[in-house]
């Protein structure tokens, strides 16, 4: 009895047409990355569980797939553990190795593994898969594609605006118009919990801040006093709740709340010479606008917060997000190398080009050419004409047996081909061959000898 | 205390440059494959165990790379199971998923899942890693890209004609001239087999053959010896001994040899036809021989057999393989579904052309242009100069900080960059700049409005 075959939950695969317009965006995005100078870096699918583990806090380590030892792994677990029957104890006895979670714990690795033959700053891109043991749901996959930029051994605020820069390029790139930059400093956050009081609850209000979107003003300040803060202190915070208004407007504002704050002036100058360079720059299609809200998993960025969101109108979370982090490398052993990254959104922006129906007329274009299959003698001369056609960079196929010719029509159909070259007896005998254009229905005969001249009617 | 990172043993880093090799091989066999009608598809990295498990024999099965259950997974396996502290028996309890073996397995299963939307003749090719628990040793890794591309659904041997074609095809664009594409067919094999009496020792006699570039004429005659073959068997099959000769020859050496047995004949007429069809196309620069000894995993394949071979003087072993299947998708329940594919050998490929250095000079030039960074005031006007060549898909970059220009000018030697502009006070005063042409020495200046004249030097 033969296998009703399946695949594990969470993961998918890709037909023809997916893999071009994933292409489509991985290249547009590649391009730019490489425009801004940075460079291509691959790491393994699995890397030692130590590298991984106690990265991505509790959760994280729940998340990561483990990879079962090869051979007798039961052997190596020692018996009171063994007998203990504690999946969480016996976990690590069994496994050594497990599956990139994301790419960023992999660089930090790989920076430090190779410091001495990189010349820093090292600017590198990677796109890679990551796996997570996460519930699948709507755009939530356990196996998915991340594209990283990150910037490494520079704290030059110009690699702030030059990844202003990048996101604005690709998406310009990808005709996707009015993507908004959203920005934020964690130096800011801290100013405004000092000024307000609440310095040792930066983290409890940040992530209630952060999600003044999704629960509105009332859930925040809910939350706030829930974990210590006082009514006094978020009444002071009181400008944060306020409608945003222009950057000009918050910038000001920000001044004006956070003007004892040493910590919080240095966020709002680093955010000013932000906002004034790319004002200076311009941008091609993206707006930059302050949102002092963001925070996106603050305890690891260190200054500048960055996130994405989808042109107004369209329904998604964010299609990209990144930040600074002065201490990435630290972890494995490497102090005092400051880092800046950004990262998009490749399955999202996906639906989004989708939605937007922005994703280019051929873009899952396969077949240029299909040449019909009369019989063995005219298909020895197709295959000749095929072989020449693809010699010029043609892509094209002999069908590959002589079925009823209706049925190899209805297989360019079904292919979406745009040319059919039909060579049966009479066309064997004239040295001839007929192409018939599939939109417009013309058909034209060309000599066997003119083939560049049919080539130079291609689009 | 920082860890000291490391990566699994068997696994790699590939660095800028490797990656920029690594694609120029990647893109060099993806354009062929598009250009002869093959379409991508993509599978995922895990598949659930039972779609792999025995589709590779015992050692394959003990080389799989097996997940570990996520949450509470011991307390899924029955007393009884448990107590016996057998690792082979404790394993399927606790891992559903398996990292991909190969490509075939999940590309049968793929057609199998999808054929309704599928148009056959289905040509597809795949290009992504797989993972093995082989013990690493030079050249063989546990985690690989595969390169595949397979026609089902059609029994044409035109399609064994247009995969060599293919072969050649790649291997001349990558300048590798003189590759052998040697040959067989089982049905060959099978009809010798037949003819000297070993029809039931077919695999054991095959595999013996198989070896003979390895262990020679005696090793091979001993190995079948040990076999069960008789010795007026292995006397019948002397033939297959002698120096191959050429194609001719070999041709009618195994016409006379076979020609009591049917199947033999069978094979001896796909065989002739395929070289008579090559030899009317002609190759580029690649070589076709028969070699009756080529066996690759017989039981596998049910027609033509292919293997590669690096050109003479490279001491390296198979460079891409392949051949006919009759019944790839039926192990899933899809019958009668004959397919034929070939496969490139990435790592293996990556050492012949670094060997005979044939990767083209500039394949890893990572950033065609480096600006010099002369201060806060220089360096804006110096990211406008930047951002202006960014946008005409000039790899640029500036260099982030103002520190010692001897300094910056050994980044851009590293980073074996060809221009390198320099835009300080004075030229700040004049609107202008100044590039040095690093090979030549030469310094010109430009104006700030004389962007395109620049690019326009620009190889």
């Amino acid at each position: 009895m033969a296998q009703k075959p399946s695949i594990p939950k969470g993961t998918r695969d890709f037909t023809p047409s997916e893999i071009a317009k994933r292409n489509y965006i991985f290249d547009t995005i590649k391009k730019n990355f490489q425009t801004y100078g940075f460079q291509p870096i691959e790491t393994p699918s699995f890397e030692n569980s130590e590298t991984l583990l106690g990265k991505y806090g509790e959760e994280g380590d729940r998340l990561i797939f483990k990879i079962l030892n090869s051979g007798d792994f039961i052997s190596k677990v020692d018996d009171v553990t063994y007998s203990s029957k504690n999946s969480t104890s016996i976990a690590p006895k069994i496994t050594e190795k497990a599956l990139r979670y994301d790419l960023t714990v992999p660089f930090a690795r790989y920076v430090v593994m190779h410091q001495n033959e990189l010349d820093f700053p090292f600017k590198r891109y990677q796109i890679q898969p990551v796996w997570r043991a996460d519930r699948p749901q709507k755009g939530r996959f356990r196996e998915f594609f991340q594209c990283d930029a990150d910037v490494v051994g520079s704290d030059s605020l110009l690699q702030e605006v030059e990844l202003i820069q990048l996101y604005d390029g690709v998406f310009s790139d990808l005709k996707l118009e009015g993507a908004t930059i959203k920005m934020n400093n964690r130096k800011i956050l801290a100013g405004i919990a000092e000024v307000i009081g609440a310095k040792h609850l930066l983290i409890d209000f940040t992530v209630a801040l952060d999600k003044l979107d999704k629960i509105g003003e009332d859930g925040v300040k809910k939350e706030m006093l829930a974990k210590g803060i006082s009514e006094e202190a978020i009444e002071k915070a009181a400008p944060l709740f306020e409608p945003q208004g222009s950057n000009v407007d918050q910038l000001n504002r920000l001044d004006n709340l956070l003007k004892d704050s040493e910590e919080g002036q240095k966020g709002l100058e680093e955010l000013r010479f932000i906002m004034e360079t790319i004002s200076t720059l311009g941008l091609q299609s993206a707006k930059l606008a302050i949102d002092v809200t963001l925070a996106r998993g603050l305890n690891y960025y260190t200054g500048a917060i960055f996130e994405v969101s989808a042109p107004e109108g369209v329904a998604m979370g964010s299609i990209g997000g990144g930040g600074r982090y002065d201490d990435l490398t630290g972890i494995f052993g490497l102090k005092d190398v400051s880092g800046v990254g950004i990262s998009f959104g490749l399955d999202r922006i996906y639906l989004v080009l989708e939605e937007l129906n922005l994703f280019p007329e051929a873009v899952d274009k396969s077949l240029d050419v299909l040449c019909l299959n009369f019989g063995a003698k005219e298909a020895l001369v197709s295959l000749k004409l095929v072989t020449e056609l693809r010699k010029r960079g043609v892509m094209s196929d002999l069908y590959p047996s002589d079925v009823k010719i209706q049925k190899q029509f209805k297989y360019a159909n079904n292919r979406k081909v745009p040319y059919v070259i039909l060579l049966g007896a009479e066309e064997l005998e004239n040295n001839s061959f007929v192409v018939k254009y599939m939109e417009s229905g013309d058909q034209i005969t060309y000599a066997l000898s003119e083939v560049d001249k049919f080539v130079a009617t291609l689009a």
